[in-house]
Protein backbone atom coordinates (compact mmCIF):
# COMPACT_ATOMS: atom_id res chain seq x y z
CA UNK A 1 0.00 0.00 0.00
CA UNK A 2 0.92 3.49 -0.38
CA UNK A 3 -1.88 5.65 -0.45
CA UNK A 4 -1.14 9.44 0.27
CA UNK A 5 2.17 8.96 -0.22
CA UNK A 6 4.90 11.84 0.75
CA UNK A 7 7.56 12.43 -1.53
CA UNK A 8 11.02 13.00 -0.48
CA UNK A 9 11.67 16.67 -1.64
CA UNK A 10 14.68 17.18 0.40
CA UNK A 11 16.92 15.35 3.45
CA UNK A 12 18.88 16.93 5.88
CA UNK A 13 21.01 14.32 7.83
CA UNK A 14 21.04 15.78 11.76
CA UNK A 15 22.93 13.23 13.53
CA UNK A 16 24.95 9.93 13.14
CA UNK A 17 25.32 8.10 16.30
CA UNK A 18 26.10 4.39 17.64
CA UNK A 19 22.37 3.52 17.88
CA UNK A 20 20.08 5.84 15.82
CA UNK A 21 20.65 8.91 13.27
CA UNK A 22 18.47 11.44 12.89
CA UNK A 23 17.04 13.06 9.85
CA UNK A 24 14.58 15.84 8.65
CA UNK A 25 13.23 15.46 5.06
CA UNK A 26 10.78 17.74 3.25
CA UNK A 27 8.05 16.06 1.50
CA UNK A 28 5.31 16.92 -0.63
CA UNK A 29 2.14 15.70 0.94
CA UNK A 30 -0.69 14.52 -1.34
CA UNK A 31 -1.99 18.13 -1.23
CA UNK A 32 0.79 19.44 -3.03
CA UNK A 33 1.66 21.16 0.70
CA UNK A 34 5.49 20.97 2.10
CA UNK A 35 5.88 19.74 4.79
CA UNK A 36 9.19 18.33 7.56
CA UNK A 37 8.98 14.57 8.97
CA UNK A 38 11.68 14.22 11.80
CA UNK A 39 12.89 10.80 10.83
CA UNK A 40 14.70 8.59 13.42
CA UNK A 41 16.67 5.63 11.14
CA UNK A 42 16.99 2.50 13.99
CA UNK A 43 18.82 -1.12 12.99
CA UNK A 44 16.17 -3.22 13.87
CA UNK A 45 15.93 -5.26 17.24
CA UNK A 46 15.08 -8.94 18.04
CA UNK A 47 12.94 -9.67 21.37
CA UNK A 48 12.72 -13.32 22.67
CA UNK A 49 9.67 -15.00 24.20
CA UNK A 50 11.24 -17.79 26.55
CA UNK A 51 9.73 -19.51 28.66
CA UNK A 52 11.81 -22.40 30.85
CA UNK A 53 10.85 -26.23 31.43
CA UNK A 54 9.20 -25.23 34.59
CA UNK A 55 6.69 -22.92 32.78
CA UNK A 56 8.70 -19.28 33.88
CA UNK A 57 8.77 -16.54 31.16
CA UNK A 58 12.68 -15.29 31.61
CA UNK A 59 12.92 -11.51 31.76
CA UNK A 60 15.44 -9.48 32.48
CA UNK A 61 15.69 -6.26 34.93
CA UNK A 62 17.41 -3.13 33.20
CA UNK A 63 18.63 0.44 33.87
CA UNK A 64 16.92 2.79 30.66
CA UNK A 65 18.28 6.17 30.23
CA UNK A 66 15.62 7.35 28.66
CA UNK A 67 13.05 6.68 30.81
CA UNK A 68 15.24 7.37 34.00
CA UNK A 69 14.47 3.92 35.69
CA UNK A 70 14.23 0.21 35.52
CA UNK A 71 12.10 -1.70 34.04
CA UNK A 72 11.96 -5.71 33.42
CA UNK A 73 11.81 -6.49 29.91
CA UNK A 74 11.91 -10.01 27.66
CA UNK A 75 15.61 -10.40 26.28
CA UNK A 76 16.27 -8.04 23.84
CA UNK A 77 18.72 -6.23 21.87
CA UNK A 78 19.54 -4.51 18.07
CA UNK A 79 20.59 -6.39 15.33
CA UNK A 80 24.49 -5.82 14.26
CA UNK A 81 24.88 -4.43 11.22
CA UNK A 82 24.17 -7.87 8.68
CA UNK A 83 23.24 -9.87 11.33
CA UNK A 84 20.42 -11.96 10.97
CA UNK A 85 17.76 -11.38 13.15
CA UNK A 86 17.70 -15.12 14.63
CA UNK A 87 21.12 -15.03 14.96
CA UNK A 88 20.56 -11.65 17.31
CA UNK A 89 17.80 -13.51 19.08
CA UNK A 90 20.06 -16.67 20.14
CA UNK A 91 23.03 -13.96 20.78
CA UNK A 92 20.84 -11.94 22.85
CA UNK A 93 19.17 -14.27 25.09
CA UNK A 94 22.03 -16.09 25.93
CA UNK A 95 24.62 -12.48 26.81
CA UNK A 96 21.20 -11.77 28.73
CA UNK A 97 20.88 -14.59 30.55
CA UNK A 98 22.71 -17.82 29.93
CA UNK A 99 20.02 -19.26 28.03
CA UNK A 100 20.69 -21.24 25.08
CA UNK A 101 17.71 -22.37 22.54
CA UNK A 102 17.45 -25.96 21.08
CA UNK A 103 14.62 -23.98 18.66
CA UNK A 104 13.54 -20.19 17.62
CA UNK A 105 10.60 -19.67 15.90
CA UNK A 106 9.45 -15.94 14.51
CA UNK A 107 6.07 -15.10 16.65
CA UNK A 108 6.00 -11.57 14.64
CA UNK A 109 7.55 -8.44 13.63
CA UNK A 110 6.34 -4.95 14.28
CA UNK A 111 7.21 -1.56 13.95
CA UNK A 112 7.61 0.47 17.61
CA UNK A 113 6.73 3.82 16.69
CA UNK A 114 5.88 4.25 13.25
CA UNK A 115 4.97 8.19 13.49
CA UNK A 116 8.49 9.37 13.84
CA UNK A 117 10.99 5.93 13.80
CA UNK A 118 11.57 3.32 11.66
CA UNK A 119 12.44 0.29 14.09
CA UNK A 120 10.78 -2.66 13.40
CA UNK A 121 11.39 -5.50 15.94
CA UNK A 122 11.41 -9.32 15.49
CA UNK A 123 9.70 -11.20 18.25
CA UNK A 124 11.12 -14.98 18.54
CA UNK A 125 9.94 -17.96 20.59
CA UNK A 126 12.35 -20.46 22.01
CA UNK A 127 12.19 -23.50 22.69
CA UNK A 128 14.65 -26.23 24.63
CA UNK A 129 16.10 -23.58 26.74
CA UNK A 130 19.52 -25.03 28.17
CA UNK A 131 20.78 -23.06 30.98
CA UNK A 132 24.49 -21.82 30.86
CA UNK A 133 26.36 -18.70 32.47
CA UNK A 134 24.93 -15.15 31.24
CA UNK A 135 27.75 -13.22 29.46
CA UNK A 136 26.61 -9.47 29.86
CA UNK A 137 28.78 -7.32 27.78
CA UNK A 138 31.20 -5.40 29.65
CA UNK A 139 28.47 -2.19 30.22
CA UNK A 140 25.77 -3.69 30.47
CA UNK A 141 24.08 -4.12 33.82
CA UNK A 142 21.25 -6.90 33.93
CA UNK A 143 19.06 -8.96 36.23
CA UNK A 144 17.49 -12.05 35.54
CA UNK A 145 14.03 -12.41 36.59
CA UNK A 146 12.20 -15.89 35.78
CA UNK A 147 8.49 -15.41 36.62
CA UNK A 148 4.89 -18.02 36.10
CA UNK A 149 2.74 -16.42 33.68
CA UNK A 150 -0.03 -15.03 36.29
CA UNK A 151 2.80 -12.76 38.17
CA UNK A 152 3.60 -11.55 34.45
CA UNK A 153 0.02 -11.07 34.46
CA UNK A 154 0.21 -8.55 37.99
CA UNK A 155 3.67 -7.25 36.39
CA UNK A 156 1.63 -5.51 33.84
CA UNK A 157 -1.37 -4.37 35.75
CA UNK A 158 1.29 -2.33 38.04
CA UNK A 159 3.41 -1.40 35.18
CA UNK A 160 6.53 -3.51 36.35
CA UNK A 161 6.26 -4.39 33.10
CA UNK A 162 5.82 -1.26 31.06
CA UNK A 163 7.03 -1.60 27.44
CA UNK A 164 5.76 -2.78 24.09
CA UNK A 165 7.39 -5.70 23.49
CA UNK A 166 6.71 -7.25 26.69
CA UNK A 167 3.41 -6.93 26.95
CA UNK A 168 3.08 -8.56 23.59
CA UNK A 169 4.87 -11.71 25.10
CA UNK A 170 2.76 -11.65 27.76
CA UNK A 171 -0.56 -11.02 25.72
CA UNK A 172 1.06 -14.10 23.55
CA UNK A 173 1.15 -16.48 25.93
CA UNK A 174 -2.12 -16.01 27.23
CA UNK A 175 -3.85 -16.60 24.14
CA UNK A 176 -1.99 -19.29 23.61
CA UNK A 177 -3.08 -20.59 27.29
CA UNK A 178 -6.72 -19.26 26.51
CA UNK A 179 -6.83 -20.78 23.59
CA UNK A 180 -5.19 -24.50 25.07
CA UNK A 181 -7.74 -24.56 27.64
CA UNK A 182 -10.89 -24.15 25.35
CA UNK B 1 13.31 0.29 40.97
CA UNK B 2 16.50 1.92 39.98
CA UNK B 3 18.71 -0.94 40.54
CA UNK B 4 21.47 -0.37 37.94
CA UNK B 5 21.00 3.22 37.68
CA UNK B 6 23.37 5.26 35.00
CA UNK B 7 24.71 9.10 36.96
CA UNK B 8 24.03 11.77 34.03
CA UNK B 9 27.54 13.68 33.54
CA UNK B 10 27.20 15.79 30.57
CA UNK B 11 23.82 16.33 28.67
CA UNK B 12 24.73 17.47 24.66
CA UNK B 13 21.24 18.89 22.95
CA UNK B 14 21.35 17.48 19.54
CA UNK B 15 18.26 18.84 17.63
CA UNK B 16 14.77 20.26 18.74
CA UNK B 17 12.04 19.57 16.81
CA UNK B 18 8.25 19.59 16.12
CA UNK B 19 7.65 16.09 16.82
CA UNK B 20 11.24 14.68 18.95
CA UNK B 21 14.08 16.24 20.66
CA UNK B 22 17.68 14.30 20.17
CA UNK B 23 20.10 14.78 22.86
CA UNK B 24 23.46 12.84 23.58
CA UNK B 25 24.14 12.27 27.43
CA UNK B 26 27.14 11.07 29.19
CA UNK B 27 26.82 8.45 31.90
CA UNK B 28 28.37 6.90 34.48
CA UNK B 29 28.03 3.20 34.81
CA UNK B 30 27.20 1.26 37.84
CA UNK B 31 30.85 -0.34 37.19
CA UNK B 32 32.26 3.45 37.20
CA UNK B 33 33.33 3.33 33.13
CA UNK B 34 31.93 6.17 31.02
CA UNK B 35 29.44 5.72 28.13
CA UNK B 36 26.65 7.81 25.49
CA UNK B 37 23.13 7.46 25.46
CA UNK B 38 21.32 8.95 22.84
CA UNK B 39 18.13 9.68 23.98
CA UNK B 40 14.86 10.88 21.74
CA UNK B 41 12.51 12.99 24.02
CA UNK B 42 8.81 12.42 22.79
CA UNK B 43 5.59 14.19 24.39
CA UNK B 44 3.86 11.26 24.49
CA UNK B 45 0.94 9.56 22.81
CA UNK B 46 -2.75 8.34 22.83
CA UNK B 47 -4.18 5.39 21.10
CA UNK B 48 -7.92 4.46 21.02
CA UNK B 49 -9.57 1.51 20.72
CA UNK B 50 -12.53 1.46 19.15
CA UNK B 51 -15.04 -0.82 18.57
CA UNK B 52 -18.27 -0.16 16.79
CA UNK B 53 -22.41 -0.99 17.80
CA UNK B 54 -21.78 -3.79 14.53
CA UNK B 55 -18.53 -5.36 16.57
CA UNK B 56 -16.49 -3.71 13.98
CA UNK B 57 -12.63 -2.43 15.15
CA UNK B 58 -12.03 1.25 13.81
CA UNK B 59 -8.60 1.48 11.98
CA UNK B 60 -7.14 4.35 9.59
CA UNK B 61 -5.02 3.96 6.85
CA UNK B 62 -1.78 6.72 6.85
CA UNK B 63 1.21 6.95 5.20
CA UNK B 64 3.82 6.74 7.98
CA UNK B 65 7.19 8.43 6.14
CA UNK B 66 9.93 6.91 8.10
CA UNK B 67 8.83 3.48 7.04
CA UNK B 68 8.04 4.91 3.64
CA UNK B 69 4.47 2.67 3.22
CA UNK B 70 0.87 3.05 4.03
CA UNK B 71 -0.04 0.55 7.56
CA UNK B 72 -3.44 0.38 9.38
CA UNK B 73 -3.16 1.63 12.72
CA UNK B 74 -6.06 2.31 15.53
CA UNK B 75 -6.13 6.11 15.84
CA UNK B 76 -3.74 7.95 17.53
CA UNK B 77 -2.22 10.80 17.39
CA UNK B 78 0.68 12.62 19.81
CA UNK B 79 -0.12 14.80 23.06
CA UNK B 80 -0.74 18.63 22.34
CA UNK B 81 1.72 20.44 25.52
CA UNK B 82 -0.44 20.77 29.13
CA UNK B 83 -3.17 18.59 27.19
CA UNK B 84 -4.47 15.61 29.60
CA UNK B 85 -4.27 12.38 27.32
CA UNK B 86 -7.67 11.38 27.65
CA UNK B 87 -8.60 14.89 26.11
CA UNK B 88 -6.29 13.58 23.63
CA UNK B 89 -7.60 10.38 22.98
CA UNK B 90 -11.37 12.20 22.22
CA UNK B 91 -9.64 14.66 20.12
CA UNK B 92 -7.58 12.21 17.94
CA UNK B 93 -10.61 9.55 17.62
CA UNK B 94 -13.02 12.66 16.57
CA UNK B 95 -10.36 14.31 14.40
CA UNK B 96 -9.70 11.37 12.56
CA UNK B 97 -12.41 8.92 12.12
CA UNK B 98 -15.50 10.95 13.25
CA UNK B 99 -16.42 8.96 16.30
CA UNK B 100 -17.05 10.63 19.40
CA UNK B 101 -17.28 8.36 22.26
CA UNK B 102 -19.61 8.31 25.02
CA UNK B 103 -17.08 6.58 27.85
CA UNK B 104 -13.04 6.62 27.23
CA UNK B 105 -11.09 4.00 29.82
CA UNK B 106 -7.55 3.77 30.08
CA UNK B 107 -6.51 0.21 29.21
CA UNK B 108 -3.21 0.84 29.78
CA UNK B 109 0.00 2.57 29.06
CA UNK B 110 3.42 1.00 27.46
CA UNK B 111 6.88 2.79 26.32
CA UNK B 112 7.70 2.08 22.81
CA UNK B 113 11.07 1.76 22.47
CA UNK B 114 12.57 2.20 25.96
CA UNK B 115 16.31 1.63 24.63
CA UNK B 116 16.28 4.77 22.84
CA UNK B 117 13.30 6.91 22.96
CA UNK B 118 10.96 8.08 26.04
CA UNK B 119 7.72 7.75 23.74
CA UNK B 120 4.26 6.57 25.95
CA UNK B 121 1.13 5.69 24.66
CA UNK B 122 -1.55 6.05 26.94
CA UNK B 123 -4.63 3.16 25.31
CA UNK B 124 -7.69 3.71 25.59
CA UNK B 125 -11.25 2.19 24.80
CA UNK B 126 -13.96 3.82 23.55
CA UNK B 127 -17.58 3.20 24.28
CA UNK B 128 -20.81 4.24 22.89
CA UNK B 129 -19.53 5.80 19.56
CA UNK B 130 -21.55 8.17 17.33
CA UNK B 131 -20.65 8.35 14.15
CA UNK B 132 -19.89 11.97 12.85
CA UNK B 133 -17.68 13.22 9.92
CA UNK B 134 -13.96 12.92 10.34
CA UNK B 135 -11.97 16.14 10.45
CA UNK B 136 -8.49 16.01 10.01
CA UNK B 137 -6.14 18.61 10.18
CA UNK B 138 -5.20 20.29 6.30
CA UNK B 139 -2.13 18.12 6.28
CA UNK B 140 -3.26 14.68 7.74
CA UNK B 141 -4.02 11.95 5.05
CA UNK B 142 -5.92 8.83 6.52
CA UNK B 143 -8.68 6.73 5.27
CA UNK B 144 -10.81 4.55 7.94
CA UNK B 145 -11.41 1.04 7.35
CA UNK B 146 -13.85 -0.81 9.56
CA UNK B 147 -13.03 -4.50 10.10
CA UNK B 148 -13.91 -7.80 12.14
CA UNK B 149 -12.11 -9.16 15.06
CA UNK B 150 -11.26 -12.23 12.57
CA UNK B 151 -10.27 -9.68 10.19
CA UNK B 152 -7.78 -7.98 11.77
CA UNK B 153 -6.10 -11.35 13.12
CA UNK B 154 -5.83 -11.95 9.34
CA UNK B 155 -4.49 -8.74 9.03
CA UNK B 156 -2.13 -9.16 12.00
CA UNK B 157 -1.18 -12.44 10.13
CA UNK B 158 -0.46 -10.77 6.92
CA UNK B 159 1.32 -7.74 8.33
CA UNK B 160 -1.17 -5.01 7.01
CA UNK B 161 -1.22 -4.41 10.59
CA UNK B 162 2.45 -4.36 11.49
CA UNK B 163 2.67 -1.69 14.76
CA UNK B 164 3.04 -2.47 18.09
CA UNK B 165 -0.26 -0.33 19.98
CA UNK B 166 -2.48 -1.69 16.98
CA UNK B 167 -1.02 -5.35 17.61
CA UNK B 168 -1.52 -4.84 21.21
CA UNK B 169 -5.57 -3.58 20.49
CA UNK B 170 -5.93 -7.09 18.40
CA UNK B 171 -4.90 -9.17 21.08
CA UNK B 172 -6.87 -7.33 23.84
CA UNK B 173 -9.53 -7.72 22.17
CA UNK B 174 -9.09 -11.20 21.42
CA UNK B 175 -8.37 -12.24 24.98
CA UNK B 176 -11.53 -10.42 26.22
CA UNK B 177 -13.40 -12.47 23.67
CA UNK B 178 -11.70 -15.97 24.74
CA UNK B 179 -12.14 -14.93 28.28
CA UNK B 180 -15.65 -13.74 27.46
CA UNK B 181 -16.16 -17.37 25.81
CA UNK B 182 -14.82 -19.81 28.80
Amino acid sequence: MTLFEEKTIATEKIFEGKVIDLQVDTVKLPNGHESKRELVKHPGAVAVIAVTDEDKLVLVKQFRKPLEKTILEIPAGKIDPGEEPIKTAARELREETGYTAEGLSLVTSFYTSPGFADEIIYLYEATGLIKGDAQPDDDEFVEIEEVDLNVAATYMADQTIHDAKTAYAVMYLQLKQARNQS
